[in-house]
């Protein structure tokens, strides 16, 4: 997915509300979550892993709000999205009950490839960015294959 | 906290909005959560570890809806609120996607003790049930002391 | 799994040859585990839940001893052993950095149930003790059914 | 760390056993895990972000078989170490029941900062390669400071 440039809004006739209302405020997908014990560890911090978890749940919301609910989406198509690449910066801690918005914003798409640009927030600032890489892959063979049309279109309305 | 009575609502000034609704309908405080990849294992299941990360989710937004943000609540008391023992079963299992409703309710409160029942539940069936005794501890020896008596008033206003 | 002595036999009918020769050496199967961050929370300690995960992977080992490599063994007969019930409590914290000596008891055994009894130990002292019932489910229908026999010979060999 | 030309090993007296015997071998440190159930995912595969936790394990168990028990270490020095940006990539699934070979060796050494190269190996094939670079902090104030000697002389004996 490329630049949201302004008159873009107009041709992306499929997009559902929650992610028109992002590309109006000229901003991501945001999910809200709260720190819980769980997911901290002995050094006061959120676990460092757990941001992933963050992300992972950010994503699942994001493609549902776009109207592709991820289980039945994947079962439906035989297809699983799987994590191909992360690069993640942690900048600074998140802490027991912080609410922090996690954001995610498609960076860029191939036929079977879809790249996200995703955050963890605190009052505005980031304290974990990264970039997630996931592969859509046949959950027969395990192997890479085209994200199903109706969801590239969404990602992609310009193709 | 032993059983509500129709009468004691008058008794229980300082009950959050929350609790007084969930009192009004009759039924314990009520918890939402969606199941992500990340609480399910190979099984396609919910990993029965998962659910008590479910239970304490609950249990904390329970108290911050009684007025007692936890971790707030427990540095300025220097104290913790610590499982002391959990019974649970697992009646049928959670699946990705699904959102359960993970239910609280104090049931029994000692001076440094306290027990609830909890349960998640899929579509008013509920899925598992437990039994969660906690303690609470001075966060310096670890041992146990007495409930901070806001909270134990707010637990049980009978006293 | 093999022979299991005459006289003791006649007093533990369920007991499985595991199960005697730990007997022998006095005590129940032990796995060893060391905590890492990801065990722990914000309070210090490991976090409630991943008890389970520890007493997860002894169970596993422990069937892994007694010949049943739990992923094949489930595969090829179309089961999966689910946790139904736990009863656990948990004395003293663990901590960072602690070794602990995971242990697994066989305590009884239905046609399509087993009751384990397991603990986590830190030198020789039980922080944790539990009580865990698992059942033997098909994985089609995800109902109850028969241990199978190879296995309950091996808990049960008097059978 | 930089480059381990053939000669270092003369100016390396601090190094324990364990890294000497993997330089002997012309690799990395090695620590195996086995994959249990809480690993996996629905999909049937470890879990993404629990390769993190892999490879804090190894890490853990490097540095301690390096003569420096992470948890006492920190706790005595006041710092921590933290990890500050993870490169990740996943190659292929591993899954229930698998045994990895989880490695680490260090890249890279600054006076706040650590990079290792990491990977999670099951029969000498890579399942994921990662570059996880740490930062030492104080634990006061939650910035970086410098790693203590002892260990950079470790990591670094040319210095």
């Amino acid at each position: 997915m490329s630049a949201a440039g302004p008159s873009q809004g107009a041709n992306t006739p499929r997009l559902g509300a929650a992610r028109r209302r992002s590309r109006k405020r000229g901003g991501p997908f945001v999910f809200p979550v709260r720190v819980y014990y769980e997911d901290t560890d002995a050094a006061g911090v959120v676990y460092y892993a757990n941001y992933l978890k963050y992300m992972e749940r950010a994503r699942t919301e994001w493609l549902a709000a776009l109207g592709f609910p991820l289980a039945a989406f994947e079962r439906s198509h035989g297809i699983a999205f799987v994590v191909h690449r992360v690069e993640i910066d942690f900048l600074q801690p998140a802490r027991l009950n912080d609410t922090l918005d996690v954001t995610v914003e498609a960076a860029e798409r191939g036929l079977s490839r879809l790249a996200a640009m995703q955050s963890c927030r605190r009052d505005g600032v980031a304290l974990t960015n990264a970039q997630v890489t996931l592969a859509c892959v046949d959950t027969v063979r395990w192997r890479p294959t085209r994200i199903p049309k109706p969801l590239r279109d969404v990602l992609d309305p310009t193709e």
